[in-house]
């Protein structure tokens, strides 16, 4: 298969990029325009006509979604074949069927090893249901406190609070990840512990700050009388060494197929989210998942391959380096965060499925903050800085509470929805001026991702949109989307620096030959140590 | 005065920058470079020996910041001369003097016009010592709910964050800020709003989401039978719309030299601080701040001059299109937000102070997120991506609770600056390997801020040490880092769609031609109106 570079579709649009569409001319951007470039599925709508693409350049984009074999990659993942690997070398080896975890909805056509990880995964989702029912019962617990890191910490927490609306009355979740003592300390000071559940989160049972973690939480609960065994529950991979009867209330399961930034929607989300919102919201957001899910295996409405070419677009053809998100929804606060993850982790590659270095760009910095707070914040530089950042914003037509005023005319989510609207057109259109300051060179590309309201289904197909959306550029790319061999050296190192701390303490004398750098930094921060 | 690129120490720093220094290289990185590449001013130390930096490329720099009067440049800012205008055209006009809301600790030696702004600001701090006195004596107010946005909300958010674990018993503090009316909802649904006083925050006392909120909070509190008069505060400036006594229990001042992102010190932070932690926490944190203001000023031991040459260095020479700043610390959760508009807001801009378009890049995307999380997150990309991420980590030896356990020989505090220091040693010197995979390119540029302790104090000293390398760096490009003129078109746009809004809701049909684009938009919203 030849790299990307050598794609015909590539030096076409190579071809195309020389001169992109003009948003600033005067009628480029047109009714018409606006109502031929949006695509929806179920209600999820995805305006593009504010990016720099004309008719040709999409044309030329399908293609490369043709000649890089993308929808058929999309159906390989789906199916459970090993894709996570890297040809000729060392890897994970592994198959990625993160869709499998919510896959129950109605599905005759999926191949026996997705049957197979959906039929594991409903089994875990039983056996959470029955354990909900039971505690429920009991009324013993009022909050639970989700302990993970990375995949285990971002998305359930994004999720939750983009949920929040919908909590069951007298159910809080909290989350703490880091191994900054700190953080747990923050979480657990205003907590009754009697009443509340820790979820330790955990696929290989050894993450150092997960572990460290769930000592401080082991700690204070036998500092308050309690029984740790009364209020850990443990979710990780079969046969780990927290997979241990003796030590937590419950365990659930996850597996090695699921990835920690595609996990969402596995036991790693399932539990905290059934907890704090109900077993039906959390069906009802798998169900958005599904439905989006299929949706990506199509060829038309496919609207993670068309988000997925649009970002490409802008980052092989255009050259921007960042890519930012901004939700017009501040229950959404922390998606960007889950997306930052998602995409860099994912994408943010150096070499190809075979091997080989790549000689293009990959995953964009991703980044962003919710609208219209980003508006009095860094949009100074989006709309009139040197270095083009993409935006894509997300909307909904309608609020959560539903507790809003008129003011001098209009609602706040009228305001809301208006100010999105208008960075977008602004950004494409620009303004000019006799003064140099008040001049915006437009070109600027957005999109907009909107449905009606937040709430979890659409939730659901939001989070599909957005894992395929970062799987799509990898199948465009071949790349590997799915590991993550650029945390491990950092890892190695900090071993090293806990070592010597752990010779301080026991006041032993380090050999300075063993690792001079770590001693230089110790020198510094020893005379500062309590 | 020559423009940037004509500045002859810019034309040498782009002859060292063919060949920049190699951290990879046996030996690149030794104790003794290390121990040399440390900057300290009052406890707080700049780590920089693991940035592609050599003795002669510091020279350089330091001739750059000659040849660009960056000194004298912040003498004249400290000095209240009007800096923050374009020359020749229609600005601002005016004087940026956010140093003299904190310089009542014995500086003999600021010109008249900073002498003035300073008894000003410690009038303000009177009224407020003296209301906090009343109120607390009268114990009715346990909350506080500050709302505004930009600068009224993400510096005072992020530093009552990044202390809170010195919070006064039984205070707390809240904050809202999203015109989404689902912001203002989440965040009183769980007040006793008779015990809530609420700090209305804008300068111009015309900020739409601000006043917009207002109305949602008098709402409520009328709904809740109480009066709003008794529960809101206007921090605003003189003679605006919002001096009005007659609608609020008091006013606090704040004047037009100060920038909404260069506002944490004066009364929009100010507020809200010595309610939540205590005057003395306060004064403490600007205390911090001053003694920082005055290093700014000196040749030796220039901390935020030293940061923003190095930040030049590495977006003009080695072209690097972003800049993270990852805080080793949870209670900073959300300073890389604050810092995010500072950075963007004020050197997001493509003119000149002359008013001509600049030949040369300007402010990074700026962005980040705690570590160790982001180690579980977007490292990778860092690591292993293609494109390179300058990182600035913040670390503390001492944790702020100091709730801490050992688990298996080390503290959680031990292990999160081994992280640290992994992080920042594993990108500069990289990993050689058979398998691409485990291959770590190294050479990726990072610094380290180090402090003993998150404090008032300490916080104060980062907060104007980023504060001023954001300065600097506007300095050393001859650019003006105090407008915002970009934000205006989106204003003007937003206001046509909240028009459209304002028609449909009297049920008037509005004339095609006027806004055409926006009544495209409006067409496929429409169905789903509420």
């Amino acid at each position: 298969m030849p790299s990307f570079t050598q794609l015909k579709s590539v030096q076409r649009l190579n071809e195309l990029a020389e001169d992109p569409y003009d948003l600033t001319k005067e009628d480029a951007l047109s009714s018409k325009r606006i109502d031929s470039m949006i695509k929806e599925s179920s209600g999820l709508k995805l305006f593009y006509a504010t990016e720099r693409v004309s008719d040709m350049t999409l044309a030329a984009l399908y293609d490369l979604a043709e000649e890089s074999g993308a929808l058929e990659k999309m159906a390989d993942m789906q199916a459970g074949k090993v894709i996570n690997c890297i040809e000729g070398y060392e890897s994970e080896n592994r198959a990625v069927l993160h869709t499998a975890m919510r896959d129950f909805f109605g599905s005759a056509e999926s191949s026996p090893e997705a049957k197979e990880a959906a039929s594991l995964a409903y089994k875990e989702l039983e056996k959470l249901t029955a354990f909900l029912k039971d505690i429920e019962g009991k009324d013993l617990y009022t909050d639970m406190v989700q302990v993970g890191i990375g995949g285990s910490d971002l998305g359930p927490r994004a999720i939750y609070l983009a949920l929040k609306a919908f909590q069951k009355p007298g159910r809080r979740a909290h989350f703490f990840s880091n191994v900054d003592p700190d953080d747990g300390a923050d979480v657990m000071k205003d907590l009754d512990l009697s009443k509340t559940l820790f979820v330790i989160v955990s696929k290989s049972g050894t993450t150092l700050e997960t572990l460290t973690n769930e000592e401080l939480v082991r700690t204070r609960l036998k500092k308050a009388g309690l029984d740790p065994k009364d209020h850990l529950i443990a979710v990780t991979g079969k046969g780990s060494p927290m997979d241990d009867p003796a030590k937590y209330l419950a365990a659930f399961y996850i597996w090695d197929y699921i990835g920690g930034r595609y996990s969402v929607t596995s036991m790693v989300g399932g539990v905290v989210l059934a907890f704090a919102l109900g077993m039906d919201r959390l069906l009802d957001f798998l169900r958005g998942a599904s439905c989006m899910d299929k949706a990506a295996l199509r060829r038309d409405n496919n609207l993670p391959l068309l988000s997925a070419l649009l970002s490409v677009w802008n980052r092989n053809f255009l050259h921007m380096p960042t890519q930012a998100v901004i939700p017009y929804s501040q229950a959404l606060s922390r998606f960007p965060a889950h997306l930052q993850q998602l995409n860099m982790e994912s994408n943010g590659k150096r070499i190809d499925k075979l091997g080989k270095p790549v000689n293009f760009e990959t995953g964009a910095t991703y980044w962003g903050e919710p609208g219209t707070n980003g508006q009095h914040s860094f949009f100074q530089m989006i709309h009139q800085g040197t270095t083009i950042v993409p935006v894509e914003f997300i909307g909904f037509v309608k609020s959560q509470y539903k507790q809003d005023v008129e003011f001098r005319g209009t609602s706040c989510q009228d305001k809301l929805l208006s100010n999105l609207f208008a960075q977008s057109l602004s950004l494409a259109t620009g303004q000019k001026s006799s003064n140099p300051n008040k001049v915006f060179m437009g070109n600027r590309p957005s999109r907009i991702l909107l449905a009606e309201r937040l709430d979890p289904y659409t939730l659901g197909m939001i989070l599909s949109y957005y894992e395929h959306a970062a799987a799509f550029q990898g199948f465009l790319w071949n790349i590997n989307s799915f590991d993550q061999e650029g945390v491990q050296l950092g890892k190695v190192l900090a071993g090293q620096f806990i070592e010597l701390f752990a010779l301080k303490k026991q006041k032993k004398i380090p050999d300075v030959k063993t690792f001079p750098l770590g001693q230089a930094y110790f020198r510094h921060i020893e005379p500062h140590l309590e």
